[in-house]
């Protein structure tokens, strides 16, 4: 619902502390990685708050970052999806503008025949896939600038932007997901995207002439061309002056599309701490986003995962000295280390507040968390409970 | 949400063992018919696996057969509801066409003032209704086939069909609901209803006609106008070739709906496993229907029920034999003996699975299950968990 009829002024403070890919599954008869953790104090947080699991996006579903985050942050996710050719330009720290189109590409190989080889050009590394991009950064189209940015091994981003704000992202992939045929032509789907469309097959005209003599990488293929959401800022949803504490390019993007401030600070959990207690005065919601929780997860390694769980713990003290009015700590999904991914699993989740009522939960873990008293729920409504919370919210109706 | 631009190939196998009316109350301090009874294989599939308690159609609304399905198999029972007169003709394997209208019927008793004495004339038996029904299919309508199909003791089933396809069905009863008045002439609530009934109207007059000499079934009285949904097949829905197994015709009736392959068997137990064995290898979603649980618990017999659960309880490890990849226990709604009928109360639901996040319960019963990893959910949300949990569902966004 919107909140905003209801926002009350306060002078507290809201912190996030989201530990990526923090829901686990048991798979070695210790319980989930934050189970078999050893955590005094999140589980004192959790003795002294409020605990309970939340689905990202809905029962089932396994979220990107993208929607992961937005449900965070109070933003139905099914209703505001962020296309990939976004998520990949905030993921590199591209300064995506409203009505650019974003696509996300990969150098790929064709054969004498014009069919699709190898749909990743063998992994090219990182610096072959500089260099090509610069041999990319010729092309000149008519009526609209054209932007190439390298990522990682063989993906690139592609940005087209006009100043007449006519471009339409309503535009099918080229990509055809599998070899043995020739890459699809660009199909727009909609007046503006078909126009833009027909860029895009220029664009990709002129690349296949300047890559003919390369190999492996002679083509480019293109998916997930998308236009940044409009998306109703941090501050006007809830009135909070948000601040972004996030190592990783991805995670300061979705902050910056909210409107949040985003502080640089290195990637590890000290920089992101220090740059929080800079920030503190300034703010009055911050979002401290630890990744390494994710990332091992992702890499199958439990222990490791565990390991990134206690480094968190032993930080939360820190962080306390901060006296934050309301703590939330939670994941934006789980990334349970014995499926290597990201899954579908309802994520911890634990306030604390003075104003919580005390749920009887001893540990933060996921078994304990299911008998919490906040339930299981949808994971937008945490940005409400926060702000209640937080005396942010004014009665609804008389 | 739509699931189809999720889906994922795969060779897993989902099964869902559906208890019909499985959810009960206490009603003798032994717990509900599921706890009192001895279930030590439902017990290590839910010590295995994640349960939880599901709303069939939303708290407090109990549901009848149609909507339980249809919330098991995915489909919102409240966006979908299938009509009694659909729903009559799938229960007597009724060969139901897109656009036919179909209503329930009862034989009825007139006073000489023409005002219904009785709405179900003495409930005369089965075999008379019959007869009756025979006497009813001489009437013929101009542009409009007829088809006139006992049920059972007072109750028909009247099917009107087009070539053309313009029939309607939002046609009010003409079933007054109470005695001392006379039937209610049928009413059409826009164009191509209007017009179907003045045909039931023309049906009607040669019914009284026909019927005038009998009793104490002189007339019929007909409600439940319905036209059959217009719903996605589980095929497009999920991607699942599905095949039911089910003795009952009501729910051979819906998974026809949906498009599932549907197996001749008997209505026990023992013919349904049979069946489900020799339709294992060819299908990848197995739907298992067990009615008796539900019509001991209609008929008020507790220890009947709790005898019917013990019965499935001893046929799981058979079904295990057949390694389906996750199996979903669940009812499609309660039905506690102490109430002898269909009830709201949430309905106990374990999932077993590689995938699953063991939860920490114990034991399949509504107590423990409310405790559970999967929380109190619309049932609506079991099919994307089973997806997920075998594997089918990619990642929602980037």
């Amino acid at each position: 619902m919107d909140l905003r009829p209801l926002l009350a002024e306060s002078e507290t403070k809201i912190l996030f502390v989201v530990a990526d890919g923090l829901g686990g599954i048991d798979s070695e008869g210790r319980g989930t990685e934050l189970e078999a953790a050893r955590t005094p104090n999140l589980d004192r947080l959790a003795r002294q708050g409020a605990t309970g699991l939340t689905y990202p996006v809905a029962p089932g579903i396994t979220p990107g970052s993208g929607p992961g985050h937005l449900g965070l942050f109070g933003y139905d996710p099914v209703e505001h999806n962020i296309g990939r050719g976004v998520l990949t330009a905030l993921g590199i720290n591209f300064d995506l503008q409203p009505g650019d189109v974003a696509a996300r590409g990969n150098f790929c190989t064709l054969n004498s025949d014009g069919d699709v080889t190898d749909r990743r050009a063998g992994r090219i590394d990182t610096r072959e896939c500089r260099r090509l991009v610069e041999m990319l950064r010729e092309i000149r189209l008519d009526d609209v600038e054209v932007y190439v940015e390298p990522v990682k091994e063989h993906r690139l981003l592609l940005v087209l932007r006009s100043k007449k704000n006519t471009l339409g992202a309503e535009i099918d992939n080229t990509d055809p997901q599998r070899t043995g045929v020739p890459p699809l032509e660009p199909h727009g789907r909609d007046e503006n995207s078909q126009k833009t469309a027909r860029m895009v097959g220029e664009f990709l005209t002129q690349a296949r002439e300047i890559l003919a003599q390369e190999d492996p990488a002679n083509f480019v293929l293109l998916r997930g061309f998308a236009q940044l959401p409009r998306l109703a800022s941090f501050k006007e949803s809830y009135g909070l002056n948000g601040c972004a504490l996030a190592g990783y390019p991805m995670y300061r993007g979705i902050a910056r599309l909210l409107g949040m401030k985003v502080v640089d600070c290195g990637p590890d959990l000290e920089s992101e701490i220090e740059a929080l207690e800079a920030a503190w005065s300034d703010h009055d919601f911050l979002f401290l986003h630890f990744k390494d929780t994710d990332s091992l997860g992702e890499d199958g390694d439990f222990e490791g995962k565990v390991a990134a769980i206690e480094e968190l713990d032993q930080a939360i003290p820190r962080i306390m000295e901060l006296r934050p009015d309301v703590i939330v700590v939670t994941g934006d999904h789980s990334t349970p280390s014995a499926m290597a991914s990201h899954s579908w699993h309802p994520v911890p989740v634990l306030i604390s507040a003075n104003t919580c009522r005390v749920d009887g939960v001893q540990v933060f873990g996921e078994t304990a968390c299911a008998g919490g008293g906040l339930g299981h729920l949808p994971a937008k409504h945490l940005m409400t409970l926060a702000l209640a919370h937080a005396g942010r919210l004014r009665k609804f109706g008389a």
